[in-house]
């Protein structure tokens, strides 16, 4: 039995103060089972992004932590930043990584909201996967005129939290919880300066120009290399495994006597979409991912009982 | 900093008698930070093949153990097997795998032989790359005439051990100890029943008809699928990639106008021998394996103390 292993991305709304944001990430260093990946804070958006990996539980565990210390330090009566937001702790999305479907995702989202609830007395939006109706997969749409505007307009029935009153908290505002797909940053670079082929690839390979269904992108100029890019991101890599988005830029490249330079996997990818695709071009028959030394040992130590 | 990871491939002379395969094998059971992952007991070879992964340190405790199981239960002067052995511990090759250098693992090799010794009485031999002399580098040389022969000959100066008096251990016998790189089985399958094609191919690509100075290979039949195959062990898959290996097939093939059909990558095989023909095939430039959630967070559960 391999253990559960999620994704989860919390912002929080604070970028400027040394002090309050040590104390947020503080809550997730040297957490058994809660790996931080990376934080990263940002001045001008005041806000503060924290990458973490690792078991449902003990994340949420830390997540709460951070949340009160949150709600602690930050009023939002007193935020001003470039990026939109509604709350102290802006917004917790969970992404399946590894033994976990999303539906499970979906659950857990809902579960920690109400848990988050209780807590710390903010209300919830549940968006994405875990949104209660459509218009809520959006969270641009619970989001609309941020923290100011919602604090107006929370009890209007379209605008009224999934759980709890609706009433922002008096200083934390609100926070949107979901689950989503993991997203692969995917960029191919092409030996031409000419914009309109990356933007008409782009529209090709997207789901929206009839392209893949679970892929986004568009054209770029990337004026440094005097090339062009067709910058991707893969929402679902095993629907849309990589080799097959590459290939097909390849393919339609040709159209113009372009050829692909080089490609970016940009940030943290699991493994499996790279091995999908080693899988492909390599023609292996009948592999499977647990002859990978690393992947079978961290399942180990997983049975082991150790972390 | 990153944790030490080895391979480690124990053989010891018992595949018929369960209460003492169990016994051996338990030793390498619930250690932290020495994962079991096989273990093949074969009753005509009478031979008992653990494969171990793991940190230096928990393996040499667990194979000091072990060998202590098998030094009281085995008795060389009446073992009978269709394999070659000189001793109870036939044979333990160390092998790196991850932030550890071949170097180092031949002073494991040597430092862990003087403890083997001291702690079992047992003389033993180093071979591969922790071989005192080039001749001793072949299995074969030391083995040559097995536990019978050795017996008679080990006061011989060519035969004596490199730890210990010239004399077996009166039950256990003596022991081979040496480190050697990761070898990747690499079966590649052509539509062709034409044996004569895949035995070409292999001699073109093994170092000993001209080709990739680390790989071995030969050709075989596939009986039944009607084809053949290049059946390839890949000794070093740093300096020989497994994409540059099977491109040279594919364009040896194409003399004779064949096609791969499909490849084999059998047993266990370590992240990067994979992700270096995915950077390749897919042009990922600038990638770093801690780009692989799965690969950070087997570094990160060592760094803190996990396992």
């Amino acid at each position: 039995m391999s253990r559960k292993l999620i994704e989860c991305v919390p912002n929080f709304s604070e970028g400027r103060r040394p002090e309050v944001i040590d104390a947020i990430v503080g809550c997730f260093r040297n957490k058994k089972g809660c790996y931080l990946f990376d934080d990263r804070a940002d001045r001008d958006h005041n806000r503060l992004v924290v990458s973490l990996v690792g078991e449902p539980d003990p994340i949420q565990d830390a997540l709460i932590e951070a949340a009160k210390v949150a709600v602690r330090h930050i009023d939002m009566e007193k935020h001003r930043g470039g990026h939109p937001r509604i709350g102290a702790v802006d917004v917790i999305p969970f992404t399946p990584i590894k033994t976990i479907t999303m539906a499970e995702c979906v659950d857990l989202a809902h579960a920690f909201g109400s848990r988050f609830h209780a807590e710390t007395g903010i209300p919830v939006y549940y968006y994405e996967e875990a949104a209660r109706n459509p218009e809520r997969k959006k969270l641009e749409v619970i989001r609309k005129g941020q923290y100011e505007v919602l604090k107006i307009e929370i009890n209007r029935p379209e605008r009224r939290p999934d759980v709890g009153r609706p009433a922002l908290h008096p200083s934390a505002g609100a926070t949107v919880i979901g689950a989503r797909p993991f997203l692969v940053a995917f960029n191919v670079n092409l030996n031409t300066s000419d914009l309109k082929v990356a933007k008409a690839i782009a529209h090709a390979a997207r789901a929206s120009g009839g392209g893949f269904s679970h892929v986004k992108g568009i054209g770029l100029p990337l004026a440094g290399r005097g090339m062009v890019q067709v910058s991707l991101n893969i929402v679902d890599y095993e629907k849309n495994p990589l080799y097959r988005v590459q290939e097909f830029v390849r393919m339609e490249a040709r159209r113009w006597g372009v050829e692909i330079v080089d490609t970016e996997v940009y940030g943290m990818v699991p493994a499996e979409a790279l091995l999908s695709s080693a899988e492909y071009y390599m023609q292996i028959a009948g592999f499977d991912t647990r002859q990978v030394i690393e992947l079978r040992l961290l399942e180990m130590t997983g049975e082991n009982g150790d972390s």
